[in-house]
This record gives structure tokens, sequence and C-alpha cells, in this order.
């Protein structure tokens, strides 16, 4: 919670079974015939979780080593057996994904999004919270902050949930 | 927003380029040789929107016709020209997975889901939810309430928002 009264950061998080998500687009064709333009470039995880991710105004470093350690230690995935353990003990494999979207707020018909953070610190924070959870998990993949996010999601039930911090 | 001052329902939204649910699991094989199993089935829609819904205590019918209005009308989908348009105007699909798992708290590691809506009240307040929006879209699906949601996303983008009412 932030001195305005709403969330410092939220994450909606997605089991799966394979998420694929671009981290570089495809180049334009250039105008030399010579030069191939570079293809889109991707990540994938397997059995997992995706987390999307959005920070606010007023987010700070200090609160990121205990969000990282719910996220990774809540129990959301279900394990082969059918109990639901968390993605560190599955062992599952993470897949990241910057979301300033889920920042917005409806005022009429369009969305506003006045209470996320600025470019620079998001940027800054998202790094962070990314290398957190890659100290604790094997596998984690991520998506390139303010790029689009070309993602591709196959599950066996999202189980999506919401965790406002 | 509800007596105890939490929303009604949550509604979750993800753009799509195809989307595929399940809507009935494939049929165990019987113990007569004789009679196939039932395949699984599935419902999909291409572009359009993804919509995860979620009803807690307190929610009524009443307010479903403003909530459907709401998230069919606001601007959350890109047209082709790169402009933000509602998914009526897209015009787009709709895709609706019950998403009872949206309506969870954290106590310690474990999801708690108290503020969740009794099951016969969801499965009518959902019903009535999906025949609303089906007066509002030519094309409508969604999946069955109380079943496992097994969803395959593909985007271009998922531009995922929350809108809590």
């Amino acid at each position: 919670m932030t001195e305005r009264g709403g969330p410092a950061a939220r994450a909606v998080l997605q089991q799966c079974l394979q998420a694929r998500l671009q981290v570089r687009p495809a180049e334009e064709p250039s105008e030399e015939p010579s030069k191939e333009p570079a293809e889109a470039q991707f990540v994938q995880i397997d059995r997992g979780m995706v987390i999307y991710i959005c920070f606010f105004k007023g987010a700070t470093d200090d609160m990121l080593p205990k969000m990282v350690s719910t996220l990774l230690n809540v129990r959301l995935c279900e394990s082969d057996s059918g109990k639901t353990v968390s993605v560190s003990e599955l062992p599952g494999s993470l897949l990241i994904v910057p979301q300033a979207t889920l920042g917005g707020k409806a005022k009429g018909r369009a969305m506003q999004y006045h209470d996320n953070v600025g470019k620079e610190d998001g940027r800054r924070l998202y790094g962070a919270f990314v290398s957190l959870c890659e100290d604790q998990l094997a596998v984690v993949k991520h998506g390139t902050y303010g790029n689009r996010q070309v993602l591709k999601l196959d599950t066996n039930g999202p189980y999506t949930h919401l965790m406002d911090f």
C-alpha cells in the first residue's frame, strides 16, 4: 500500500503448460537488398507460471524481496497428483511479463494510467524484480520492459489469481 | 462495491488473436469395449477479448447490465490502424471464462476464497452475465461454470486489464 491508499504493485498469475513470449520484434526490411532483416526473438517456458507485473507510483526497491518471496511460495499450482503447491515446489518455470495495462482505471469509456510508476523507475524495479526471481528459481524467462508483449499461452486451466502489494 | 467494502465482481480482460476453451472434458474410457468414450469439446474465437469473471458475496442480478455495458464498451482493443477501440467497435468476438480463483486472497502460503459467492448464486449470475453479452455482441463463446477451464490463448499483446465492480 502506498500513501495514496492504492497498491504499490499488482501481479496477475496464470498457470501454464507452455508459454512463449516475443522479446524482440522482427526488424523491418532494410533498403539494402543484401541485408536480411533479423527475425523476431522469443523465450519459452514449459510447465510453470506466468506473472504479469505492474508497478505503481510509490513502489520501492525495498518491497521487492517480500513480494518475490510471496509470489514464488504461495500455493497456486497443481502438482501431478492434484495437490496445490507453489511454483517453487512444483518445481516449475517462470515467465515474467511486464504489463503496464494492469494499472488502468476506467474513466468513462477510456482507460487511464495515472497511478502507474514513471518509465525509468518502472524499468529499474522490473529489472530488480526479475533478478530476485532468477536468484530463487532455476528457469526464469522474461519479457522486455516497454515492448509489445506478444504472448502465446497453453494451459490446463489458468487458475488466474490477482495479488496486490 | 458490497457492504463488506470489497468488490461484488471482478473481471480480468485479455486481448487475443485466437482463444480456445474446453467446454466438456473427454469421457473416461468405458468398461464396455464397444462404446467409444466421447472426446473433449471446445469452443473457439478469433480476434477479440477474453473475459475471466468472478462474483463475490453480495453480487446481484441488478448490477449485471451496467457491468456488461462497461466491459463491452470500454476501449481496450487495438484496431488494425492502431487506434484504441472497444470490443464492440472492433468488432471482435468474446470468450467468457468463469474464474473463481480471481476471488482468492493469500493467507500465509495458502489462498482462501471466503468472499466468493456461493455455487448456486454464482452459476445463476454467470448464466445471466453470458446472456447479456450475447444480446450485445454477435460472437460470444463461454466456458462451463464449475469446470476446469482448459484454455489456449494466442495474442499480439494481451493488454491485461483488471476491472472491479
